[in-house]
């Protein structure tokens, strides 16, 4: 049997919730936990490749000395950092649960409770993974999340083919056990020509998995 | 030197942020970390009082046996919860950092991306210390907390009149050190006659300094 290995590779991975900024106090979040990314950080640590985690804020960890941290809060944070190391990353794995939109101004003071109702306009944020695909090489292989509730297999397939990736996991939300502040996932992952549907397991167990297929891609 | 004690008195504590859904991926948040709440309770608990902590999401635990956690979420959900403990305490803490407004629907499904802009339409919640400020016997003690940027004492001490308060602690966010995310915090007690200014100190330490002026005022 060989030893399955990315020694000498460089693995940019994105984990965690961005907070989108309201005023000083207030921001809009997302369930996200960071624990499915942290997981397949350690995975890719482990079997040798060097790992730069643009983290959005969790109450997580790395173990592995091959795992780099750069902490980013904002969706704009996390798409500079990520600019910055993909050109020299051989891997991209975007975990992270960017949030799709910010709030169009920012107040500096926190905005006082005053009328019975509120409204907040949202801009769009860059879609990460999208932007990356247009400037992704022939020798990068790229893999990209998808949390659906709805058309899941379907959704996620326009995914595939718009942000230019190699790979998209597939969570549900309808799975029971699987997806945010969960220790257990379900996934299905999605290639151009291929689906392959995998059991409930532990997010560690998981990342092996994702992990496993993606050296199979680059390797096999 | 007498023992300060709040033995055979029931607390009720708030603490943390409240999270309001907007989808069930989304959520407005706040950057309370619960620190300052469950430093109270610990600190009430040490003291002899039995503690009724209601608490939003955090990653806090207590150690305390006379603490027992009511875990909520939404800002509706404390209120549910403070509503029916309050009746029997003697003390009320409203540490929680409570969202003012929630989205005025909450989406059963994730809120697919779509156009450049989004609206989310936000309504009033209720504002549980003031709510409780009108159902407040003669023999209950009752401490608000504030967060200001802006015209601090006077928006504190309008809050103390307006909630029927016997106490308000008042964090600045304008003090290097205070407020959310740091283990220190330096405060101001305004009471009706009086205002008393602290240093920055450990949350734990501030702690202290509020409960022994609530001992003050009921026993001494």
């Amino acid at each position: 049997m060989t030893q399955k290995s990315f020694n000498g590779k460089t693995v940019l991975l994105t984990a965690g919730p961005t907070h989108e900024p309201i005023d000083p106090v207030r921001f809009i979040g997302n369930h996200s936990t960071g624990k499915m990314g942290y997981a397949l950080a350690e995975c890719f640590a482990a079997m040798g490749a060097k790992v730069k985690l643009v983290s959005g804020p969790t109450n997580l960890q790395t173990y592995h000395a091959n795992i780099k941290v750069k902490h980013v809060l904002t969706a704009e944070e996390m798409y500079k950092a990520v600019l910055k190391y993909a050109e020299a990353a051989d891997v991209w794995v975007f975990a992270a649960a960017v949030a799709d939109y910010r709030p169009k101004t920012v107040a500096d003071r926190k905005i006082k409770k005053a009328g019975d109702e509120l409204t907040i306009e949202l801009v769009k944020n860059v879609d990460i993974a999208a932007a990356l695909g247009r400037q992704k090489e022939e020798w990068q292989f790229s893999v990209g999340f998808a949390l659906e509730t709805d058309n899941e297999n379907s959704n996620a397939r326009e995914k595939l083919r718009k942000k230019n990736l190699d790979m998209i996991v597939l969570n549900s939300l309808n799975d029971p056990g699987a997806g945010f502040a969960h220790d257990t996932n379900k996934i299905t992952i999605i290639e151009e020509h291929a689906t392959h549907s995998f059991e409930l397991k532990s997010k560690k167990e998981v990342a092996q998995d994702i992990v496993n297929l993606i050296w199979e891609r680059i390797y096999g």
